[in-house]
């Protein structure tokens, strides 16, 4: 049996239970024959082409699970190359049959995943609400009547449904984002760059980002690490350059004031809330910030010179072909006509200056919290209005690709009624991807909102996402660096933390070390020996500070391990044998700070 | 007395020697009143504005040189604001009086220094070649039938004529480094984003940096120090992120097969193949590389749509005065209108993949050495055909901003006549702008060619750029890490490099470790023991690979200090003294390498 939701943990089960590549091939045909949504997908791939591909996985790699995504069926938005299958962007009379993958679909062939289609999209990823296309307009998987959000519409919809285990979007205002909050998924929409752009029809080709779909953020996270990697043929292409974020004490900015705006939606500004208080339960500090800046680059995207890169990717199509467009997203991409270079420039100009402003707010944060879409809307309403209320839409997210943010959104709940889903956006700053995730997940896992249609299943704990390794070194002090003592700012200075107060093992002598200024003891092992065991702290820092702190350290002192009395063993003082001959015992007392009173009540 | 050149550190000791600003202040009119060039100025600081100044600074500051720039005269291209003085930007009907000076201006008077006036510049900062001015055209200081280089000309011959130690220029396309070798100095280009341009009339805002002429490269740096650092009000202003380069055995990218264009002039081909060779003296490791892409990119700047930025900046003026511009810079600036934002994407799109084709070059290079202008040209010839041979000045400079990088022009050496002056730039990836600066001025002083006008003067060793610290940490191994031993690779993979062999001090014995995998010795100082001493290795890795190495290392070994035979002490494995209980000594053998050896012969 096949889980409903298809997510990597479960269906790696399923596989590890006996079941193969080709059952799955024969379920998830099943599952696209019964979908209720007829728009999902522009194009499917055909049944027998379907089991080929399992077959030719099973030549390939016999055993269950022996590559990253082993027989994994996933669905590919209409703008992305993959060979044998057309390409639309959702434009019929655009049409063309690549003869290569792009190149993140070369990757995850060559993972082990099946593309089981193409799907649905706003008509060249021109929108964010799923209804600007001649292939029908996919809706919320939990109300028909509602947008499925756009443009990667039919994406999402594919895997809320249980049709595939992940699906790719494209993002450039929000495309890989909206969709998510809208069906009870999570997006990952990587940092610009980070993931090649080779073989996708591009929107707008500077701050165009492909994304991912899964049921959790370890799901979507795993399939972004096999698409990653530099491309020299992708001009935005970036060698990737990880940046960490704080392993506690995270400081989460949040919409204040007149900007939280959400369009008379009461139910996703309480949603909105109440991710805001969760995240807090978590250990977050919450930080309420000035959007204005950020909102104000938002606008830029649509209603500035950037939409001129939509038509620098259209132009001549659009000279010879104008009516085969949707009417909306004509007008937009024809709106750039009016636009020269000047402008364009001045829109950079712009877009800097704002950024600057936006330095000032991340000092004191490290990652935002925004609603993923502040409200939604029905098919007819948003047909009704779609420029205005696609905005609507647009207005917490079109201003992460152009500062190059990570951002990863996730399912926030359902209103009051259980009826429809929000979500909230993570943001940090270029290449946190990683660092975002873990607090990503705990927060999805703490909302307990299941995944996609399935709102009720457990998230799997196989797809839990690590806690962040701090990367610091743990070192032992005995003497002079114990908390107030004189050279305690050595691990204070380069940032260095307290962990905790212990003693050593049993075995451990102290000796007061003749001759050295500021007074320091010597710690000898002494095995056999039975003594009280001496008081120390533990402190961590960064490798290159403890690299720098143990150069500094004079003979006869060295870092060796010490055992403390739980039997671990840790980075710690030692001391030369011989520097300690005929010098003053002091293992009585228990550590150096009891013998430093001794001095103070004799001075 | 002052010197001839004003360089910091002449000038400096004529001021522990007595003399004061007052003096100064009386020299620098002197000089310009006598100065043959009359093009050199648009706007003078009245004589009596300038003896104010520096009784202003005696108020503040009383001691000599007990500020950075301490009565240090120095020049501002008039496209630099500077309170008090009118900015014209060489078109004299767009002359406005600043109430502020820009902040560059403002950092260098509170270090101390002394605005002489505002110099001639191709109008607009358009041009490289020094003629494009109502104001006339500043002469190379070495012939006055030859242009001075521009478009920062009048600043460039203020510091070679000897008129102030240093002076502010702007670079676009190369204006801060042409007018450098054409007057045999040395122009600092910083990284753009690493100097604010508030207060700057732009030429291509998104790529304008504010440059330092100067005597020598040390000179050059300290001056862009005081004008560095973050400004919120420049939208282009960045916090600098330092890098680092090699501190030996640097690879050198140099011109290769058709890349190689001097235009005819055989002498300066000779001179960059001179610069070439004395680079590969000095220890370099010269690379030739593929300058096409680079070229590629250059060449976008005029004919592409950057040219729009031009238009940006001034084009409320060109509407309202078009008769008011120089011909040439008018056809240039005006040719913008043909682009559109389209255009621009599409340029941007073109540079991003060009910096691809880049990095691929970078990938085996430190830095590039390019001749600063591959010809020169009489004032004559130049305006017979001012776009094609101020082209012709562009050839190896217009990438660098456009790029992103740091680049140092230095002075090159004299045609065989001795007549006129060339030179060679060193770029690096951006933030390099210290880490270029040892190389920079090592083969500026190896090369001898003086300063400005003067000659024959030394380069005083007092502005000597200090070599790069490595950053490394020391540590001496004496047994499983020694080459070749099965640890040996905990210091070459993170990059370790072997110092040198040698020996401990002699009161150091050897023991064998019982009972570790691989085999190791445990070394213990005994004081007063008389040895052979120890046979050791040093090698060297980064503050974080060394704090991992330490971090590995089990008990009872660990790292203190290691006393060489010539009685240095260097980080190094130590033993508890508990461990040799009962151990095998192998002292007598003199090193571990000699114990395996043994052991080998016995196997």
């Amino acid at each position: 049996m096949f889980p409903a939701f298809l997510d990597l943990a479960s269906l790696k089960a399923a596989y590890a239970g006996g079941l193969t590549p080709l059952d799955l091939v024969e379920e998830v045909l099943a599952r696209i024959a019964a979908a209720a949504d007829p728009a999902i997908f522009i194009t499917k791939t055909p049944a027998d082409d379907l089991r080929t591909a399992a077959r030719d996985l099973l030549a390939r790699a016999p055993e269950a699970n022996s590559l990253p995504l082993w027989g994994v069926p996933f669905a590919v938005k209409d703008n992305i190359d993959v060979s044998g299958l057309p390409t639309t962007a959702a434009c019929p009379a655009f049409l063309y049959h690549p003869t290569e993958d792009a190149t993140v679909v070369a990757r995850l062939k060559a993972a082990g995943a099946l593309v089981i289609g193409k799907t649905n999209l706003d008509q060249f990823a021109t929108g964010l609400n799923g209804t600007r296309s001649p292939y029908g307009a996919p809706r919320s998987v939990f109300d028909s009547a509602y947008v499925s959000g756009g443009s990667s519409s039919g994406s999402a919809v594919a895997v809320a449904s249980g049709l595939a285990s992940f699906a790719l979007g494209t993002d450039t205002a929000g495309s890989g984002r909206v969709p998510a909050a809208f069906n009870n998924l999570v997006g990952i929409k990587p940092t610009p760059g980070l993931v090649p752009n080779v073989g996708v029809v591009p929107a707008c080709r500077s701050v165009d980002v492909v994304t991912v779909f899964a049921g959790t953020v370890g799901d979507g996270v795993a399939v972004r690490k096999v698409m990653d990697g530099y491309d020299a043929a992708d001009p935005f292409s970036t060698p990737a350059k990880p940046t960490t974020l704080p392993a506690s004490g995270l400081r989460i900015g949040v919409l204040a004031g007149a900007e939280r705006e959400f369009f008379g939606n009461a139910a996703y500004e309480a949603l909105y809330d109440a991710a805001i208080e969760k995240a807090k339960a978590l250990g977050a500090e919450i930080v309420p910030f000035d959007y204005a800046p950020f909102r104000q680059a938002a606008e830029l995207l649509y209603n500035g010179p950037w939409v001129a890169e939509r038509l620098a990717a259209v132009k001549d199509f659009l000279a010879s072909n104008p009516d085969d467009f949707d009417p909306t997203v004509r007008t937009i991409i024809s709106g750039a006509t009016h636009y020269d270079a000047v402008a364009a420039f001045e829109g950079l100009y712009r877009l800097e200056a704002l950024r600057q402003k936006t330095r000032a707010e991340w000092a004191g944060l490290d990652m935002l919290m925004l609603p993923t879409a502040p409200t939604t809307y029905t098919v007819e309403a948003m047909l009704a209005d779609p420029i205005a209320r696609n905005g609507h839409f647009g207005r917490y997210t079109n201003f992460a690709n152009l500062f190059g943010y990570a951002a990863i959104a996730i399912p926030a709940g359902f209103d009051a009624e259980g009826h429809l889903p929000a979500g909230v956006t993570l943001f940090g700053p270029a290449f946190s991807d990683d660092a975002l995730a873990p607090f990503a997940d705990t927060l999805h896992r703490a909302l307990a909102v299941g995944m996609g249609r399935e709102k009720t299943v457990a998230l799997p704990e196989a797809s839990k996402v690590a806690e962040p390794e701090d990367g610091l070194v743990p070192i032992v002090v005995v003497g002079a660096h114990l908390t107030g003592m004189p050279l305690n700012h050595e691990l204070t200075g380069p940032g260095g933390r307290l962990v905790k107060t212990c003693r050593t093992a049993a075995d451990y002598r102290l000796f007061v070390l003749p001759n050295t200024t500021p007074p320091k003891p010597g710690l000898i092992r002494t095995p056999g020996f039975a003594g009280p065991g001496l008081a120390v702290e533990v402190w961590k820092v960064t490798p290159g500070a403890f690299g720098r702190f143990v150069q500094n350290i004079p003979a006869p002192l060295g870092i060796g391990k010490v055992t403390l009395d739980d039997n671990t063993q840790v980075s710690g003082f030692l001391c030369e044998a011989h520097a300690v001959d005929g010098a003053r015992e002091i293992t009585e007392l228990g550590g150096w700070r009891a013998y430093i009173d001794t001095l103070k009540k004799q001075g």
